[in-house]
């Protein structure tokens, strides 16, 4: 089972992930993507879909034509895990 | 261009639709969806997607894991129009 992380770790990991903000409220990690239209931006959560699939870890997000929000907490743990920070990472490959 | 509908074709329209409720604070239409999982929810999603592509009309939604929660709403117009009632009834055929 995941465990959360510490504060300097998270920090750590957030420092390599561009956009990505801590939200002390869930506790979680969120970013906003932006994309040229609806098709662009429900293409990319197709594929995110599938990532979190793979990682049986799910995003909290949502979808307004181009916008897409995305909210990861581990809410087993409650609060930010290894797993959060893995899906992130996987989430701006696709994004990349 | 849509107009928005009056209270009353709005009210009768929502009488059709199961599960749909107005909200007068967007001014839309919302319905909750449950599924077994996130895969179920999310292929439920990317068959609204293509329909919502198709009426080129789009909502405003977000999932957290098997729960999907969708708002309808025609921007340019204020409120709720045909448009939105149109989109509602295909989700509710694809749900169905």
């Amino acid at each position: 089972m995941a465990n959360k992380l510490s504060d300097a770790d998270r920090d750590a990991a957030l420092k390599r992930l561009t956009g990505w903000r801590y939200e002390p409220d869930g506790p979680a990690i969120r970013k906003v993507f932006k994309f040229k239209g609806f098709s662009e931006a429900f293409g990319f959560m197709a594929q995110v879909a599938l990532a979190a699939q793979k990682a049986d870890h799910h995003p909290d997000w949502s979808n307004s034509y181009n916008t897409v929000s995305i909210t990861l907490s581990t809410h087993t743990a409650g609060g930010v895990t290894e797993k959060d920070i893995a899906l992130a990472e996987a989430i701006e490959k696709i994004a990349g």
